[in-house]
């Protein structure tokens, strides 16, 4: 595992009782990839202060950066900010900026309670400013508390990953004419000795594919990758390598 | 939490890299709410073994039954047999069972060691025989170990489900006028009241929508149900309530 990797928390009962299909793990998925930064694990819990710290704590041991969705609104089923705090053993305080942004977004002089909640955040939280957004991110020691809503969450989320390092991968792959059980000697010898690369081994179940299994490659270093590449090549089953580009069918 | 919940681990490389959008975690999430058996998390973790250890350990505190998804092929990136084994403190053996159904279904006599692979369990496991299908689903302790491949994971999950005791839920919602933050006072003291029965708060951002939050009403008793939705009525700020059905826009 990577030690600059990044795990999301999807808090949402709304997706575990399939109310809604999640659209924000997938899309973080796809752009922290194209930032380079591994994605180590997806946590969708519901919204309950103890599912989430749980979850905080797991993510805690594997992550450098942590992205919450969803639970920060100002109802009764809003605990984000609670769970992060607990999970970090901090206090929940008030940010006066950030009621001070509230107060101006919604202008008015007075907060009620529940507005007031929405500057809640853990102590010693810091805010990430959203271009084109009235309100920042909240951030408290590497983790990111973003909203569920998508549009709002796809927004933050440009202005948290321009603040990571950028390190694209390199991805190549092998497509196979023989099945995943005629291969698979060869490839373990292969990924024992390169475990610092990605090796990944997906079987096609369409009767009618033009190859049986896709093999994929990965690493941060291009030179890595393509010695896997080369060691697969020799070592793999002779005849078995179809192609390294996704083989088209004919007519 | 329920004691009888469900809670799904899907073991994907693919899906954390963005190779493909899981399809099996919101089939699962849709499946066993028509069923009635709440779905209380969803892990999506690696082809590692510690990490799914890990995600079934969290699991098994909180979940009756776990299913998972993928990583039970012949290759070095299928790990989850030997991850639940160590889980749960079981060896690993073969079963002669599965042995003899590689073998009828191959038509081999002999099978490789790769294909050996594919008939290993934790001890004790037992299978859940699948009209239809060739190969049965191993279970053990209650996990349910399924294919990745959306097809298969599809036909076994039915056979997991047939196992499983079926209670259905009720869902009610109100359609609001009101932001979330003018009924936060009161939809929290409702739902501090009734905190055996499922309230779900959700806002709209559509400038456009013809109402402003959605708030559903979820529990086994439709009549606890229908006493939440009265009690609600009640309580809410004075004609917030728009209807219980999804208003439609004009023309």
């Amino acid at each position: 595992m990577a030690t600059d990797s990044a795990c999301a928390i999807i808090v949402g009962n709304e997706v575990l009782t399939a109310k809604i299909a999640d659209a924000n793990g997938p899309l973080l998925a796809r752009r922290l990839r194209a930032r380079g930064v591994p994605l180590c694990a997806v946590h969708t819990v519901p919204d309950d202060v103890d599912a989430i710290v749980e979850a905080l704590a797991l993510a805690r041991r594997r992550a450098r950066w942590i992205i919450t969705s969803g639970g920060i609104g100002p109802t009764h089923d809003d605990v984000t900010v609670r769970a992060v705090a607990l999970a970090l053993g901090r206090r929940v305080v008030r940010l006066p900026e950030m009621e001070a942004l509230i107060r101006d977004t919604w202008q008015v002089t007075e907060l009620t309670p529940a507005a007031l909640r929405l500057a809640e955040a853990p102590e010693g939280a810091t805010l990430v400013g959203v271009p084109g957004a009235h309100f920042p991110v909240l951030c408290c020691d590497g983790i990111f508390m973003l909203p569920g809503v998508p549009k709002y969450f796809a927004l933050q989320l440009e202005a948290v990953l321009a603040t990571l390092p950028l390190e694209p991968l390199t991805l190549r792959c092998l497509f196979l004419s023989a099945h995943e059980h005629e291969i698979a000697q060869a490839l373990d010898a292969v990924a024992l000795e390169n475990a610092h690369v990605a090796i990944g081994s997906y079987p096609v179940v369409e009767p009618d594919a033009c190859y049986r299994v896709k093999l994929t490659i990965e690493h941060v270093s291009a030179d890595e990758v393509a010695k896997v590449l080369e060691r697969l090549k020799k070592e793999l089953p002779e005849g078995s390598v179809i192609s390294e580009e996704e083989p088209k069918r004919a007519g």
